[in-house]
């Protein structure tokens, strides 16, 4: 007997007919003799068209009391999936935020979970019920409601799962796992058996969108073992125990797995890809010390996230050429910040470009093995595709390029580094 | 300086722009100097879509998570008339039923109101802020969501007031007050400045549908004042003090505006119709002690509510015809009840009719005075109809009659008591 927590998203639990569906997935795994908590999100378009009544009633939102509307869609699905799995023979309830508590921060519309005082759902989970929640909302310490942001149901589920020491948390999404790259670019793109924190972190935040960036760095911290697999496939001939998902998992967990056989041990996991960055040369900036603090202290001030940073060195004696990469969003502020500093600065020019992709290439393997970085660029080199920038860390080489590119650039590095799936099977 | 609740419906509710209207009566109200208290109603339609939902879900749904999923809309325009007032300047902020807490009764989906602690918003009122508390939901002894019932934001606007002792509880609905009778049926009623609690409980009884009976009863036990006047009558240019609503009070206020000269006494201050009673009539019943407990105890037992009773004794020696009323929608379940209990009543047939219309005439005036029921009667002898059975109380005669004869004879009462609004100009 486990005990688990299961995410169902928006598009999983639009309508009643679709929340029967969740129902029944949960339903197997109790009857696996599991003991379950499911945390829900708003049926799909309901938190847009609540945040739009807002807007209306007040474009300057209180966002206390935003969060008592908005946290409303997750209230119905909740109640409706306590009514549906009862409909089914279970027994369940749902737990709204300020019941279970779920404390939070007072940062309303962006609150982060504080603590969970899980003792009454445990208490009721260990008598057989299931217990729904709705993610999302949880309540301050003054006892109103707060809201943990867009897309904050993933961090709902795994604070729970961290607060019922649960063995799993199943975040059931509209893909069926991760990739080791985006199947809509190479259609040979390999669904992962696991992938570690870190990696999912890095997948993440450069462009793989299965799960909330915040929820995967709550999961590393707590410990909470994570599975990405979809609800439309509810396979009865799949028992409940073998679901065809993703493990995120520790790196001690993932070496356990490659000692097992149950994992091949790889090089490179995964290549992800992210259009949303844009570039900024200032050129002709003066070669001496704090030149580069006054171009990165205002913006790091105005909450720009810079990512890449090249500094070309003398093509004019005492003058550089800066260039770096911000947010396609914030292109126009950034830009409007170093204007308004061209003294202090001094540079000639300001050349943005927002024509670029991030290709990136992720994996825990690469940190005992060097050349990972040399097959990047010699593969990308053979088909002409030029690197404009590149930064490294621990587990991942990123490069930035043409944005035209970005599909070519995909399927050259995934098969260079043998991820294609005929490449396995071979 | 007053304080004051108002409470708004759903058709009030319904969407952005409406709500706004809503709040710019409420900030009159305050900008006049008092303490406003406000409860609203859902969406119109909301509701029902949520009880569908339930329904879809379960349809032998229970109630504790069907009162999770119908509150929320509530709490969606609570939190929506707190942002559109913040929009307006105004300090606002909107208090769940659990954060009032407004405590009630377990029996979810038909609680009852124990105790408001209201002393957190009343201090917030002192301090100038509008209190913005969504109708129909409370909290039970555990912790869970419950909801009064439908129509219950009536009862939860009358509880609160009482609650903080307001000076008045102002229920805006989509008529502007309680009028002679049907202004539909008699192009001439007149709206009523005032009606006792006991006058209107009559009146809305039967037929009246201007507020939830249960909240007239509510405010009558707890001495509350409540006016009924409508949102859809915002004009800028009256003062906030002089509403043009009906006001209902205790016979006590009720005696001091009638010697301040503020109202006309009069013997009748409404007529009332109802079509939803059913006639039926049992032949040849044994005329002997217990035969009458034989037919009525089966009934009250099965919860079906009889208004009218009429004896007819001794056709043949011995018998007698016993005609009763019913709420039209209990008729099948009342008529089956009866046929299995053939046998130990001993009635020979069971006629039925629904085609049958009650006609009140309401007025505390009557208690002190004779001759209202023979003023009905003949006026309703001299145009025709029939009389089919009759009951009376201290404030109230009514009469059962032929359907079709409804409207005529609405309105040869509203002449015959001297109701119709040239009759007072005159």
């Amino acid at each position: 007997m486990a005990r688990i927590v299961m995410k169902f998203g928006g598009t999983s639990m639009a309508g009643t007919e679709r929340i029967r569906r969740v129902a029944n997935i949960v339903r197997k795994q109790q009857a696996a003799g599991h003991e379950v908590a499911v945390v829900v999100s708003a049926m799909a378009g309901e938190t847009d068209r609540l945040v739009n009544f807002c807007r209306e009633a007040n474009p300057l939102y209180d966002p206390a009391e935003y969060d008592v509307v908005v946290a409303s869609g997750e209230q119905v699905t909740s109640g409706l999936l306590a009514l549906t799995l009862q409909a089914m023979g279970c027994k369940a309830r749902s737990w709204l935020g300020w019941q279970v508590p779920i404390r939070t921060v007072e940062a309303h519309a962006k609150a982060r979970v504080e603590a969970i005082e899980a003792d009454a759902m445990i208490a009721a989970m260990a008598g057989g019920e299931i217990a729904v929640v709705p993610g999302f909302q949880g309540i301050s310490a003054d006892g109103r409601v707060t809201t943990l942001g867009r897309g904050g149901s993933d961090t709902s589920a795994v604070a729970v799962a961290a607060a019922l020491g649960a063995d799993r948390c199943d975040i059931y999404t509209d893909v069926d796992g991760v990739y080791t790259t985006d199947p809509r670019i190479v259609a040979r793109a390999r669904k992962l058996k696991a992938v570690t924190y870190e990696e999912m972190l890095e997948l993440a935040s450069v462009g793989a969108k299965v799960l909330q960036t915040r929820s995967v760095g709550l999961a590393m911290k707590e410990g909470v073992r994570v599975q990405v697999l979809s609800s439309f496939v509810d396979d009865d001939a799949t028992p409940a125990d073998e679901l065809p998902g993703t493990m995120i998992v520790s790196e001690e967990e993932m070496e356990q797995l490659l000692k097992d056989g149950e994992m091949e041990r790889q090089l490179v996991t995964g290549i992800a890809h992210d259009k949303n960055e844009a570039k900024v040369i200032l050129t002709r900036v003066p070669d001496k010390p704090g030149a580069v603090a006054n171009i990165f202290g205002p913006l790091a001030q105005a909450s720009i996230n810079v990512d890449m940073i090249i500094q070309n060195v003398g093509r004019d004696k005492g003058e550089t050429d800066v260039t770096f990469t911000v947010p396609q969003a914030d292109l126009a502020r950034a830009q409007a910040l170093l204007e308004d500093r061209r003294g202090e600065i001094g540079f000639n020019r300001i050349i943005t470009d927002s024509k670029v992709a991030k290709i990136s290439v992720v994996g825990v393997g690469m940190k005992s093995h060097a050349g990972v970085a040399s097959t990047m660029f010699k593969a990308l080199a053979d088909r002409g595709i030029n690197i404009q920038a590149i930064t490294t860390s621990e587990i991942k080489v990123s490069v930035l390029i043409d944005e035209d590119e970005t599909e070519l650039a995909v399927r050259v590095l995934h098969s260079a580094y043998g991820l294609d799936a005929d490449d396995e099977a071979a």
